[in-house]
């Protein structure tokens, strides 16, 4: 098949290379048929974590149609067609049964959702049907749907974990598309005042359309400050942390109430320092981490079917798969949210 | 008059020094009845937190009779006998509204708790009445009521952070008498199983008594492997994190289930390092602090009082308060779990 392959910071390339297998009977094979470029491929195309070894196939959000499956898969066909949660889980064991399907016992991870093909380790777990061969979802839905593969998931498990309820305050701090997703999340939870921080226009005015009541610009510092003016002295319900650095947990921290919590989703790989004397002082608590995306789904996809939600409007940029290296150049100079793969 | 002063690492005097004043309309004075040394004081005592400036006075446990009180101080008179919360809190802003006194916007502390009189702002707040000069509580009932200044209600805090729950598996890090009371507070709240990690025998022997059904005398990994081996590896529903170190952090992270909560009431005196990917990977939360004492107390005070727990058991040492300097070298040297300072 052809896959995105990365081959160092900076270098990504669609080459050929062996088609996956499947591995274990609960395996299926799916051919991709949308994907997109997620934030946190951004930290290995960015050098921020090195690359190690030689190239290696990348990305893991995707709508698929099964085209294998292996011999225990008993809710999935040929033909079928299906939401790929990144992370993939048994559905059965321990850990998923109490809804951490983000540890589950056989946990697995797309790995080449930016291909022709990938594998789907427990499918019968992880999968969710969207449709058949010949009975496709309608089109202007596709965008909306591959959200749910992670960054939309992502957002609402930054939301629930910072436990945002109805007529709460929530600051999301983070303008990616996860963080956008954090605000449409909070909104849909029934946050009454949503504070972004953002300083970049267009996605201000995503966040906006999200149902961000109020943007705060400034960073740092300067941006606890503006909240701080904001809820009135007090500092927000809930803060949802979609970044995954030192400055943004310290801002996310500095940014809540006393006894509120943090939901945290960026994944902290450039986290070196953490405010445990503000969490201490303040009882503001960490919760989340990465996502149970199948534990959401069940309620997530209905909002999008019903056009409830749309977060799809997340992807500025649309390329050809074969080209998602212009998708991550965009995304890495910050000219798109987020890039949209085109099979 | 006369208190335990600091001059330095391990340099604890009992010296005269002017009396403390009334600053504040809704301040009081006590003269303190009975004390004790904290595992915070420590930090001071080992040099762990430097001493910066000249000697002063050192202690935020206590009880007290109140001898003057302030012009605008509506619940308590002269001749009450009170616990002292070591954060004073006014019991009316929006954080205490909210049962986070230790956030109140008047936040105060007991600064000279190791002496012959302490000054305790936000009186009406703050205090809790256990008696009249006449109508004193019960002597042997002195050093529970004492716990309730600090290491009952934090180790409480603790168990709660960590959402202990009636049938739930708690694991305990940290064997001083917050960890020993946060024991004691897990099996009040109903904890099935709870896992006491301690090396000490008298300590073991106590965090048996006050509910542990399980020690575990290892540390760091094998603790770890202890604790999920106990647990089917599934790891534990509630961790209580009472020590403040980088390493007890790393343990009650690593102990914990998936979706679980680590309630932290150590002072982060000693954490360069948070596990933050073990937090995202496994969606283990944070929560805790420092303990809003205050909120406690009405729950805690009748639980003494009728003898259904009886967490001055921590206290192992008695001695003067006019030698508070041996307490501590025993505490240190970890000759002794707490010692109580007699008046």
């Amino acid at each position: 098949m052809f896959a995105t392959m990365i081959h160092g910071a900076g270098d990504i390339r669609w080459e050929e290379i062996p088609d996956p297998q499947l591995h274990e009977p609960t395996d299926v094979i799916v051919r991709v048929t949308a994907s997109c470029v997620c934030g946190s491929d951004l930290w290995h195309y960015n050098g921020v974590v090195p690359h190690r070894g030689g190239p290696r196939t990348i990305g893991h959000e995707c709508l698929g149609e099964v085209v294998e499956v292996g011999a225990e898969v008993r809710r999935f066909a040929v033909g079928d067609l299906v939401i790929v949660p990144f992370d993939h889980s048994d559905g059965t064991c321990v850990h998923c049964l109490a809804g951490q399907q983000q540890a589950c016992v056989h946990l697995g991870f797309t790995v080449s959702g930016q291909s022709e093909f990938a594998r789907v380790t427990q499918a019968d777990g992880s999968l969710v049907r969207i449709g058949r061969v010949g009975e496709e979802p309608d089109s202007e839905l596709i965008p909306s749907l591959l959200t749910l593969s992670d960054v939309f998931p992502t957002g609402w498990h930054a939301a629930v974990s910072a436990g945002v309820a109805p007529g709460s305050t929530a600051v999301v701090v983070g303008d990616g598309a996860v963080g956008l997703c954090g605000v449409l999340a909070a909104r849909t939870l029934g946050a009454e005042r949503i504070i972004a921080l953002s300083r970049h226009e267009s996605r201000q005015e995503l966040a906006r359309e999200f149902g961000a009541t109020d943007v705060v610009a400034e960073r740092g510092d300067a941006a606890v400050e503006a909240v701080m003016e904001l809820t009135g002295g007090v500092g927000a319900d809930s803060v949802l942390e979609c970044v995954g650095s030192s400055q943004a947990l310290e801002t996310a921290f500095r940014s809540a109430r006393p006894g509120a919590r943090v939901g945290f989703v960026g994944v902290p790989n450039a986290v070196d320092a953490f405010p445990i004397r503000v969490a201490f002082s303040r009882n503001v608590g960490l919760a989340g981490g990465m996502a149970p995306v199948s534990r959401y789904l069940p309620e997530l996809l209905p909002l999008v079917l019903d056009r409830v939600v749309d977060p799809g409007r997340v992807f500025d940029l649309e390329v050809p798969i074969s080209d998602a290296a212009s998708g991550y150049r965009a995304m890495a100079e910050r000219r798109a949210i987020k890039a949209f793969l085109r099979v």
